[in-house]
């Protein structure tokens, strides 16, 4: 039996006890167009806190704020998040605008500003419209509760060219009772803004100390958010954020079965908003998932799984649902993944692992199944697997093909 | 005064004195086109080899081989190469298919197989027709000759998706007199092979030793075609050879100043054929020429312009004409090389270097010049320059945009 449940019509941060939320207008695109671009999540209780961010050197203000919140920090209570502005390369006035937002948050929180994280994405280098942003807060402030309303409210207002809501919760039995995980994030899209910000944002009800809270994140990520791709572009603005507010009385470590079904599901959250976000990538039609084995080590698992997953050739046969096994051959050789074309073995796979179809065995073309690879590769959904034939390492990935529309749709911002 | 000089209207490997050249069509493809599809080049006299294989660990049969004579070789007296199959992938069967190539192509050539490279490019995983390579390569023995249009014959049989032949030639004045240094090459384009192969066989009548000639090869290759990337794949096949046969009596060694003319000239060619490719990319609208300096190490400038040349977003914005420089800083900030957005430079500037337009100077926008910004970029040609602030290191490499018309030719075979 699963230790954990995922919700029906998840409501994102709010199906978790003790937070609340709000989703607002207030232009920070400048097109009044009514869409809502400010979030704003705060928990009743202090929370301590876990945190993920890009390892892009050029960090948008906001990236490097919420670096200064995670390292000073003991507690928070909540965060604040804008869509249609990344507030990066903007200079010293960025972080001024970054810690001006903080504060507007904080005021409409009720909490100090140290205790807010705020996070940014959209539109570069260009400051953020403050003033309008005051009274975006200001209402913020009026209408933040625990509601099925607001928390999809407060979903939608971090999307940017998204064309779908990213929400996901669970309920995780222990043996004291019930904890919550649940959150929602905003995808690898990039028209509106000018990269593919990803931003994640986990509420849970469990008590967790800081050390264990950022370890179980971190794992986490790796095989969720940071295994996923669409063009392989990592943004001035990633971040993925996980607060603990203690509401459910149960305390977690490591070292018990409670905490490995709580990092089981926290791994499940990441994992299915991870999905998310892939699945809903720019004007793709096809989500690939790699699974690199046999490697000798886990860093060439990486490696060869990035390879494959960012070769613009292998991504333009998916789209043509071409069984083009010879460009993945390509992108795993030039990996630097430890391997030869006498090691490797290739298999595509439906995407329900009902049928496996060998393509390509250490040196061998069993191209008497080239039927059924097409049959497979023209599935909306498929896996390919790669036994590298040099260890026993393994990782997975997701990835997209790459589209004529991608192309049209990112020529200009 | 320059100390070499471009001829006009070049005809390859044949206008280096002592060499002759054949180029057939013998089917290779299948397709019963009629084709140029396998060319010959022969020295009368032995000479001394160099050769710059892929680095990619799957490689094809060919670059095997090629790497075993090059360790083995002191002198040889050719080359042959066919268009329409890679002979990648192929298994010990494709090890035994070179080495049958070989022999053909000796026995053709008059020499012993030894003495010959072969290299293939096209289609992976298939086997070479070798019955239809045999009547070819007889072919070729009975036309080879030092004729201009031999020499452009033998270029036009190893192109494969390229739209125009690749041939430059040049004349450099030593002290005792003039030697040549001619070649042919074919590109990234992989339409009808599975993938990006560039073939690079360059030509000489000096008289230069193994070592001295494989380090200015590899010397010139560096910053020539390891400088040009239309998709960043790099293939199981690419090869560039450079014979010298000192058929003009002239030694030449490092430490003169006949070997630095000699060494600017081999560089010029290796770029002039290098431009030539990318120029030829699929489908491409743009060539972009990307400048780092001012980086902590040249391994950080390498990794800062590839990253850059390389970024789908940023591709995709050349193609549209969209001076979207917030792509350029987020590759540079994946790139790892060092930097921040407080140290980072950035300028466009048009093809002839007249007009050089400040972008962003370390977190300051210059937006003034966005008219300006976007009548650089709508031309064919422009330059980015980048200036990391982090040292005194540069490197300089060739890009193109990324299409449409690059996705829909590459979505299938």
């Amino acid at each position: 039996m699963a230790a954990f449940q995922f919700k029906q019509d998840s409501a994102g941060c709010v199906d978790t006890p003790g937070f609340a939320a709000a989703g607002v207008h207030c232009d920070v695109r400048g097109t009044a167009d009514g869409r809502l671009d400010l979030a704003l999540v705060i928990s009743e209780e202090p929370c301590t806190l876990a945190a993920v961010f890009t390892r892009n050197r050029v960090a948008a203000a906001p990236v490097r704020l919420g670096r200064q919140t995670l390292a000073a920090a003991t507690f928070v209570r909540g965060f604040a998040a804008n869509s249609g502005n990344a507030n990066a390369c903007t200079g010293p006035e960025g972080m001024q605008d970054a810690l001006k937002m903080r504060e507007l948050a904080a005021r409409a929180a009720g909490c100090r500003p140290e205790e807010i994280l705020v996070c940014s994405t959209g539109r570069i280098g260009r400051r953020l419209p403050l003033d309008k942003m005051e009274k975006g807060f200001a209402l913020a402030g009026e209408q933040i509760e625990n509601s099925t309303e607001a928390g999809v409210r407060a979903a939608d207002a971090i999307l940017t060219s998204d064309t779908r809501r990213k929400v996901c919760s669970v309920r995780v039995e222990t043996s004291p009772g019930f904890v919550h995980i649940s959150g929602m994030a905003k995808g690898a899209g990039m028209i509106e803004p000018n990269m593919a910000t990803m931003l994640g944002f986990i509420c849970t009800d469990a008590k967790v100390e800081p050390p264990d809270l950022q370890a179980v994140l971190a794992e986490s990520v790796d095989a969720s958010f940071n295994a996923v791709t669409v063009d392989g572009d990592e943004s001035t603005n990633d971040t993925v954020l996980l607060l603990a507010n203690g509401t459910s009385g149960i305390p977690l470590a490591p070292g018990s079965g409670d905490w490995n079904a709580f990092k089981s599901a926290l791994q499940a959250v990441c994992q299915d908003l991870a999905k998310k976000i892939v699945g809903d990538g720019e004007k793709i039609t096809k989500v690939v998932e790699l699974r690199i084995e046999g490697a000798a080590t886990e860093s060439d698992a990486r490696k060869a799984a990035r390879a494959v997953a960012n070769s613009l050739l292998v991504k333009s046969s998916w789209y043509g649902c071409d069984p083009n096994w010879g460009r993945i051959m390509d992108a795993l050789g030039y990996s630097g993944a430890d391997l030869s074309e006498e090691t490797v073995s290739l298999w595509y796979e439906d995407s329900h692992g009902e049928q496996r179809l060998p393509v390509y065995a250490r040196g061998r073309i069993l191209d008497e199944h080239l039927d059924g690879w097409k049959a497979i590769v023209a599935a909306p959904r498929f896996r390919i697997i790669a036994d590298l034939g040099s260890g026993s390492a393994a990782y997975r990935m997701w990835s997209t093909d790459l589209t004529e529309g991608y192309v049209n749709f990112n020529k200009s911002e």
